[in-house]
């Protein structure tokens, strides 16, 4: 976090949960201030360093200026090169300080204006957030690809991610942050400009299939009724006789009940997931790493032994959970496995802030149906069609591939954006020379 | 854990979670040996010290001994004073050492017949596990109220209290060590004892209403299966029309999906648990404690808003939990909220190892049901008959008063053992002086 | 440390250095009462664990009881083994836990009975410090091995091991506790006992010549004096020619001053020591521990180089440290290093608590002067006589073999008590089988 | 420290003790490489910040920079505030920032020219060490204020301040980096450039006074001869009958051992000093603060009582310290308090890197020696002339104004650079509005 007093900004940034740190007395003290941006992110990489957690801060000759961004840039590294390359000194391996440093090189006056100067020369999602020491300000991408929503609270506004943060800290749902929208919140109240192309709305898929909280609503649509509505459209689609209609938890559950509903066939909790195993476990062998698995998620064996199952789950990306749990639910008896997913095969990789592997790892990339359901293991398996998911949505016509609604790349390859980064011919390699430094 | 090697104990007690602790290779590693012992306990109270962590560990004589409890002694405290008197050390404050106190002070020559020796003495309720520079051992109180099975994985024995930690690490189940039996574990193979009055098993209820996780089974029954028909009886015994059936979740889960299937009201997931308020808030202010509520549950608005609710939990200890999600049905617009409790009002503490407060916080103890249902502000509010519960584990004729099946005192005042702590005229709060010591 | 407040014991007890724990608000914060004992000790050996770190502290019938012990017992582990085989158990590995175990089991009524009691079974080296909820007491061993002292700061009693301790925090010395002294401080004032057997005082030696500081008085002497003494006494005995005379830092400093005045040879530091490695190294390559020693003593070359040494050191026990200061003294120039020691060559091990090798490591209990000066590559070595030393001490006649005025057996092998472990034909390894406990 | 192994750098920056870190195995593992750069800093502020530890480093176009410095720049902040302007994100407040920014800003192509290109713009006290992918490079300022040393182990190249570093690990003094030198070394070896305006040299004189160790060289003096030298001189320019000549240890030990020399005084050690308080007392209590200050000093009472003494120090910056020392000496019975200091009056704060207080701080800068007398309360003070300074140091003309040999301006008030962040009218305070980011 980062927070703003008057006069000094205050930041506290840390490694670890967000309870082992910002439920300390001493550490809240410390954070004085009536406006505060926070980030937080869940660690996927051996890159994981002090200095790339955000909110960044820079002393800028106007003033201090804190930002903290969701999504990913796909110009960021050639942006980056060119700084250095004019003399700047980046302190993280973070794109958000790409634009950090062109909001300190900007040569407009205001905050505001530098920030936009410096927008208009990235390419890529972003929801962002930053402070001045004069304004809180969001910004969603020109597509809106990351969400950003506005809420109010004792008269006080709120930016954040998912509508749910604000169910739990009490707070009013305001509107959504639009595609390429600025919003500017100081002591005289909110502003809002549009200084970007004008573009239609293209948020991501995966916010309704995988990432959002079932709790919260995304373009006017609740979560949780659309992922119902994927089993439901999954089970019009892909019918199958069964004793149970099974979950993975916790991410297949709304959906495991609209397949279940849908097709009369009872709903079960065939597996157990073990909240405690929060911590990631850091650990060389690989007999651990297996327990570990184990240890998210066990069979209830009751249940399973001699039944034919519909699995439910939300999207296979290199396919190794789903052959665990095929595998540990046959050594619990079950008689046939039959993987339902409700969403359509994942193809292409993302670049906007998901963490997917490369193109060859993802398992829907280079097999057929029949592979992967061999692979699994599974008796048989059926995805959901890139129509049927839209049906789901609301779209009776389905995807219109001239025009579509929603940023869905991973599953056609039609990604709303240049990909500099990636075409570009640079060896970036050479631009984090310091290997170990927090 | 505390193991042996052969010629040494190895010990690694600390405070926090197993996987901040026992996933460290520098731990394992110091770790040798090929018998072990572990605990871990919910740290309930202030007065959590790392001195009381298990298991507790002496050089006796006749070689080390470390021991791991689960349960609670009847009268550790009136044996801990006379002790005292004596000229004993307590090095903590936990009851576990009266038994270890008691191992030291026995007469006897052999490990075993000293462990037989102290456990004579002491009444109350125990699942324990000890080593010796000889043996591992596991002990179930008389009455077996507590729990402990017996596995085995390539050839070795495995000792625990649920299950479902067989299953995890891919062991085979055996049995479960009956009531009063003492089993030995050595080079020579495994033994039975059973040194003890022969008395009817009568486990704890509260096993299969609350504490083994669903994928276990206890008593040669499934506590997933055990709970959906606390739910399905619930349903025969308080029906109620409604738009959704909605469980308290995690634990509500089970037997919402029973009440369900039987009244063949749609099952919702109304309430959404957050998994990652993994560690227990310390902080002083109630204002964040209040919040702290919210980031556990928060109501999936979309559904709710304007519908009738039947809403599920296992049981009502204080109210505080029920009257927060009740309020917050409420505010996400909920027409009407129908609690529906899964087990009888808990009238009367538990002295056995389950954290209740003293009687005067029970909410059932003073209270009518038409009080209780006031206080929560709910719609309705019914309890599963006793008679029912029994019923739904397979009792057709309900509780026998002459010879429970279990031990069930929370609603029927009905303890198996004496309660001599609790009546004695001892101050025993000179007990422990030292209010800081780690 | 462990504090009273009139209801409650507190304690805290840490490894590392006093400056890291006791100088932190939250720690002294918590430290509550108007009575309190600590403990310091230099950790020499790898048995260091924290629940051997002083005081101990027991709640006992009679209340809470906290002790700490400079010194060490010559009859610990045969008493321990005998408890311990009447069922005792032991929370540490230290001998200060026999006394502790001792007064937990006598029979008196009293505090102070049971620990005349508990003092009236062991034999060696002890000044102890205890506190009960009524009383502070400070006992001296039957000979008066180790020291303590009496001060008075602001009408309120101070037991402590050194009259500098009371300079420091403005206290005025009051006298020393004497041998075999018991005295009890309570809110009626001070009184005092003398429960033991008569004994002549025998005060160790090696406090004047080693191991108090400078500023120190002891018996009536100056610690800083007698060391000048012995000095003089040293250039008398044996007198040389040089350039200068050259102390090891610091513990050689006021010896050679001494020395230099007598000879009128010049005082010079020619070894320069670094006080910035306070903290011991703990690394296991033999290459960074040689750096180590370089680390502490750095030779003052344009001084020393083509000059003629008189080299001045309090004793040498291994040989090793002064091996390489001659060494260093040669590379840097030296023409000639002639060593002097100011006290008589240690050929006994000490067993009162002084960290000293097993005989065979002492390098004058296996080796003739000449051996010892090729050893070491010196030009000449000498050592103080013993009658010598106690000349320097007052004592014109040195010393008396039927009546020593100080415990020097190091010296002398003349022991003041029984060695009853060492003569034991018990194995004590078995008392302390876990290992790796904190 | 930074290191360079052939591909990437590792950084291990951390506050606290050299041997709490640089000892470890598992950090000195991280740090692999055969090029290195480190740098130790005396936190004398309490903006002392895990983001100002040196080295820093930075990815520039060219490669990795790797950057330590001992010393002030006089226009650092004038021109971080240009550099701000113009867009530049610094990471700390440190101006060794203010050169690595100047460095990656350089349009030369080769590091040692873009290095020479950041220093040409640069006034103050430096010596400083960089690494970058080709190269160690060592730089002095134009006037040699700081040291910097040349030595060799093994065939390889070192830099360090002091040549005492060489001596502890063995290495071969080579020879002083001069004024304004600028050293490569590399695989091909060392080579030298002077690039910039010749000028003689001027090292700071506070190195032989105060800063550097006895056993170092200087400027081909020894640094322990240079103070015995003093205090010679001193006992020619202020003579004194006196009983003893008592050093302030450690720093006035040479120098009373020179004036023991010459005036026939006996030497002694009226004042001990206490070895074990190696880190600075954190706490807020004034109480604990003056206790602090008895425990570094404690006065050798047997010897000061009823003494008349000449007390040496180097010198008075505050008072503070000597005010308390001489109380001590009062306190334990001293007859007469003679203070002699062997340097003159402090009279003007330093800007070169020394942490002096403002002039208005300086007690000599705004009282009369009588007065200074006073205030200390002792019986009488004489400082060292300037030209006695100088004559000691072997220049028997003593000072030559036109062409001082030495940086003397705490005495003389000639600096003998522009100060041009302190005549400047901006407001720097700007700079840094983060206020507690590590």
């Amino acid at each position: 976090m980062v927070t703003y007093d008057g006069k000094h900004f205050h930041a506290e940034r840390r490694m670890g949960l967000v309870s082992d740190t910002f439920t300390k007395t001493s550490v809240l003290g410390r954070l004085k201030g009536n406006s505060a941006i926070g980030h937080v992110r869940y660690s996927t990489t051996g890159g994981t360093l002090l200095r790339n957690v955000q909110p960044l801060f820079a002393d800028l000759a106007l003033g201090g200026f804190a930002i903290a961004h969701n999504g990913n840039l796909t110009n960021g590294l050639t942006i980056r090169l060119e700084l250095v390359k004019e003399g700047a000194i980046f302190q993280s391996t973070s794109d958000t300080e790409t634009i950090l440093q062109l909001v300190a090189k900007s040569k407009k006056n205001l905050s505001i204006d530098r920030m936009v100067d410096a927008l208009s020369q990235i390419e890529g999602a972003y929801a962002l957030v930053a402070i001045t020491n004069k304004q809180l300000i969001g910004v969603r991408d020109p597509y809106g690809i990351r969400p950003l929503v506005l809420g109010k609270l004792e008269g006080k506004y709120i930016l954040c991610s998912e509508t749910c943060a604000l169910d739990i800290i009490g707070a009013k749902y305001i509107r959504e942050v639009e595609n390429g929208e600025v919003v500017i919140i100081s002591d005289d109240g909110i502003e809002s400009i549009k200084p970007f192309q004008k573009l239609k709305p293209r948020p991501c898929i995966f916010e309704y299939i995988y990432f959002s909280r079932p709790d919260s609503f995304l373009g006017g649509l609740s979560i949780y009724e659309c992922r119902k509505s994927f089993g439901k459209q999954l089970a019009i689609e892909s019918p199958m006789d069964a004793d149970y209609v099974i979950p993975v938890p916790d991410s297949g559950v709304p959906s495991a009940i609209g397949y279940a509903e849908h097709s009369k066939i009872p709903f079960e909790l065939g597996i157990i997931r073990n909240h405690y195993v929060g911590r990631t476990f850091i650990e060389p062998q690989q007999s651990i790493r297996a327990l570990s698995v184990k240890l998210k998620h066990n069979v209830n064996r009751a249940l399973i032994d001699g039944k034919k199952i519909i699995l439910i789950d939300d999207s296979i990306v290199r396919g190794t959970t789903s052959t665990k749990i095929i595998e540990m639910l046959r050594d619990s008896g079950a008689r046939e496995v039959h993987m339902r997913i409700t969403s359509p095969p994942i193809k292409f990789p993302d670049f906007y802030g998901i963490d997917t592997p490369v193109q060859e790892q993802l398992l829907s990339a280079k097999h057929t149906i029949d592979e992967i359901s061999k692979f699994l293991k599974a008796d048989s398996i059926s995805f959901l069609s890139i129509n049927g998911l839209y049906k789901a949505m609301g779209y009776p016509e389905g995807r219109d591939p001239d025009n579509p609604a929603f940023t869905d790349h991973c599953f056609t390859g039609d990604y709303p954006t240049k990909l500099r980064d990636k075409e570009s011919n640079e060896e970036f390699s050479q631009l984090s020379l310091l290997s170990n430094l927090e």
